[in-house]
C-alpha cells in the first residue's frame, strides 16, 4: 500500500518554537501524513502533506457518535544526529485492538511504522534537543461518512501529526500531587477504557478540573463496580512500591495497556526487583503508609515517562509519599528509561527503532 | 446576542430526495446554523449559511479528546402549512446538563431556540409530509481549540443541520426485537451516560453489531455494576406493561432524560394509568413473563417515536411479548403522540412550539 505514497513539501515553512517555549501539545510541525478508508477498498491513497486543516461534512460520524482512536508516542534525537522511536510497534498493535473494540478498521502496522518514518524523515527539523524535549507523534483515526445513523463508519481517515514538546507536567520530574476521585468513574468492565479512544478523556475532564481547582494536578480514578480498586491517573498507569516490592494494577479491561508500564515492568524484572500486577484497593494503601511500607508511587506514561506522586488526597485524606519527594527507584527508573530513549545508555532489550538514520558526515 | 444573526442563502439549491428515500440521517438541507465560543468572550457571531463542510486543525480537541454534545429533536408540517417543534426547550435544557457534565460553555437556550426557528423557515420546503415523515434536527457543539494536553477547550463551534427524514426502524412503528446485552457495557454511574455526548454512541458500537449479526435491531443495556438492571436501548429508553401497571428505570445517572419517556409518563399520568419509575432487574421481567404478567414492551425516542419490543433474548432465552405483537397501549400512545406532533390532535399539554407560521392565503 505504501509504494504509492507522495510526498508534497510545504512552500511556506512555520517559524519554530525557542526550546523554552514549546509545553506540550501546543505547536506542530511543517507537515502531516493522511490516508484515506473506504468499506470495500481499505486503506488508501497514503500521503504526506503540508501540515492543513481537516475539511468534514458536518454530518460526519466523528463529530456525533465519537468513532475515533488515538496514539501518541515519541521521537528523540540522538547526540549523533540518528532519531529513535521507543517501541513504536506496540503503539499500533494498540491502536488496533482500540480499533477492534470500537468497530473502527485494522490498520496495517507495518506500513504505519513506514509512513511515520518518513514523516519524521521530512519534519526532521522540528525534533527538539534540549533536555526533557522531544517530538510527540499523535497518530489518530477518525470517522468521516456523513450518516446520523448510529452505526460504525464506512469511510475514515489515518491522520499523524506531530509537535515538538517539553516536560508534560510544570514540575517536570519533581512530584505531583494527585486527587483520588471518588464522585466520577472513568470507565468500567465491560466499558471502552482500555481503548484509546476520545470517550474516555471527555469523561474524566469534570472530575480534572475539580481536583484542579484544589490544587491537585491529576485525578486518579477507582474502579466503577466497587468504587475500591486502583486503576490510572489521568494520561499514567501507576506503581506503588511497598516493602520493596512494586505493585501495579493489573489489566483488567477498564484500564490502558500502557508502553512506558510494560516497559517498566519488563526492566524492574531485569533488575531482579520483585513486581506484581494485581488488583489494589485505595485502603490497602493508605494502611499501608500507615504501618510506613508504602516506600515510593509514581505514574508512567509517554507524555511524562515516569512522574514521582509526592501525595495523595482521598476524602480528605491526605497522604504523603516519600516525603513528598522523588524516590530512589523512581529516579532510577527515570534516568534509566529516558537514557535508553535519547540513546545515552545502551538499549540491550531491542526497544529503540532508528527512525533517520545518522547523517552522513562529509 | 442574536441581534447580529446573519443570514447568507445558497445560490445553488440542492435537489430534494423523494419521500420513500429518505431512510434516517442521509441528507441534508441547503443551510445550517453556527456560532463559535471563545473562553473570555463567550457565545458570538451566530450565522446561517449555506450547508457546507467544517474546516478544523487537525490538533482540534474534538478529534482527540471527544468534548462534543449533541441533541436531536422533530419539526413536523402541518397540514394548514404550519411548521412545528415537540418540547424544543426540554433539547436545550438537556444541552445544558449534558454540556455540564462534559465541562462544555453552557448555551443560551432560548437563542438557541430562536436560531434554530430562522433555520427551519429559511429551509422550510424540506419538510417532508408523507406518513412517518419529518425534519430530523441536530443541534451539536464541538470542541475547537488546537491543544493537546487533555483539558476542556477554549474553543467551541455551535453548529446545527438538519436533515428531512422517514421511520427510524425499517420495520417502521412494528416490532423490533431486542438483544439484552451481558457482556459489554454502555455507561456506570459516576461516568457520562446521562450526557448526550458522542463517546456514549462509540462505546454501544460493538454490542450493536453483534446483535445485528444475530438478527436483533438494538441492544438493551444492562447497568454496569450488577449486570442485572435494564437501562435503555441503543437510542431510545424503555417501558414494559405488567399486570396493567408500566412501569420504566428510573432515572439513575446512567440512562439518558428522554424527551420521549416523559411525555410518556405524562401522558399516563393524564390518563390515569399508574406508572412506576425504579430500577427494574431484567430477571424480574422474565420471571413476570411466565407468571402471564408482563403485556406490553416500548422504547420511546425521537427518531421512532414509540417502538414496540416483540422478542427480547437475554443469553439465549427468547422472550416473545405479547406475541410479538404491537400492544394496545403502544398503539394508543404511538396515535396520540404523534397525532399531537403532527397537529392533528389538540395539544391540551402545551407541548407544540410553532417554528414557522402557516402562510397567510391570497
Ligand atoms: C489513560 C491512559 N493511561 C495510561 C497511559 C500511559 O500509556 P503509555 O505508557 O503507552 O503512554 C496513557 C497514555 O499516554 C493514557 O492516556
Ligand atoms: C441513549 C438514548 N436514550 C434515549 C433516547 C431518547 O431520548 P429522546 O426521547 O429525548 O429522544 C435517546 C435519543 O434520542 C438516546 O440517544
Amino acid at each position: 500500500m505504501l509504494q504509492s505514497l507522495s510526498i508534497e513539501r510545504t512552500k511556506t515553512k512555520k517559524r519554530q518554537p525557542a526550546a523554552d517555549q514549546l509545553g506540550f501539545g501546543n505547536y506542530y510541525t511543517d507537515h502531516m501524513f493522511i490516508m484515506d478508508y473506504e468499506a470495500g477498498r481499505g486503506w488508501h491513497s497514503p500521503r504526506i502533506i503540508p501540515y492543513q486543516p481537516i475539511v468534514l461534512d458536518p454530518a460526519a460520524k466523528v463529530f456525533h457518535y465519537g468513532q475515533t482512536i488515538f496514539e501518541g508516542l515519541k521521537a528523540y534525537k540522538t547526540e549523533d544526529g540518528r532519531v529513535l522511536l521507543f517501541r513504536p510497534r506496540k503503539n499500533f498493535e494498540r491502536m488496533n485492538r482500540s480499533n477492534e473494540r470500537l468497530s473502527v478498521p485494522e490498520v496495517p502496522v507495518d506500513d504505519c511504522i513506514e509512513a511515520m518514518k518518513q514523516l519524521i524523515a521530512v519534519d526532521r527539523d522540528w525534533i527538539p534537543t534540549a533536555p526533557s524535549t522531544s517530538l510527540y507523534v499523535r497518530p489518530f483515526i477518525i470517522a468521516t461518512q456523513p450518516q446520523l445513523g448510529v452505526a460504525p463508519s464506512t469511510h475514515y481517515q489515518f491522520i499523524v501529526i506531530m509537535s515538538p514538546v517539553g516536560a508534560y507536567y510544570s514540575e517536570g520530574v519533581n512530584p505531583v500531587k494527585i486527587f483520588v476521585e471518588s464522585e466520577y468513574v472513568r470507565s468500567v468492565k465491560g466499558g471502552v477504557g482500555e481503548a484509546k479512544t476520545a470517550g474516555n478523556y471527555a469523561a474524566g475532564l469534570k472530575a480534572q478540573e475539580l481536583a484542579k481547582d484544589k490544587g491537585y494536578s491529576q485525578v486518579l480514578w477507582l474502579d466503577g463496580v466497587h468504587r475500591k480498586y486502583i486503576e490510572e491517573v489521568g494520561s499514567m498507569n501507576v506503581f506503588f512500591k511497598i516493602n520493596g516490592t512494586v505493585h501495579t494494577p493489573a489489566l483488567n479491561g477498564s484500564i490502558l495497556d500502557g508502553v512506558t508500564r510494560r516497559s517498566i515492568i519488563e526492566l524492574l524484572g531485569h533488575w531482579n526487583v520483585p513486581v506484581v500486577e494485581r488488583p489494589i484497593s485505595i485502603e490497602e494503601l493508605y494502611e499501608a503508609s500507615r504501618k510506613g511500607e508504602l516506600e515510593e508511587a509514581f505514574g508512567t506514561g509517554t507524555a511524562a515517562v515516569i512522574s514521582p506522586v509526592g501525595e495523595l488526597n482521598w476524602q480528605d485524606d491526605v497522604l504523603v509519599i516519600n516525603g513528598g519527594q522523588t524516590g530512589e527507584l523512581s529516579k532510577k527508573l527515570y534516568d534509566t528509561l529516558t537514557g535508553i530513549q535519547m540513546g545515552k545508555l545502551a538499549d540491550p532489550y531491542d526497544w529503540m527503532v532508528e527512525a533517520v538514520s545518522a547523517p552522513v558526515k562529509a
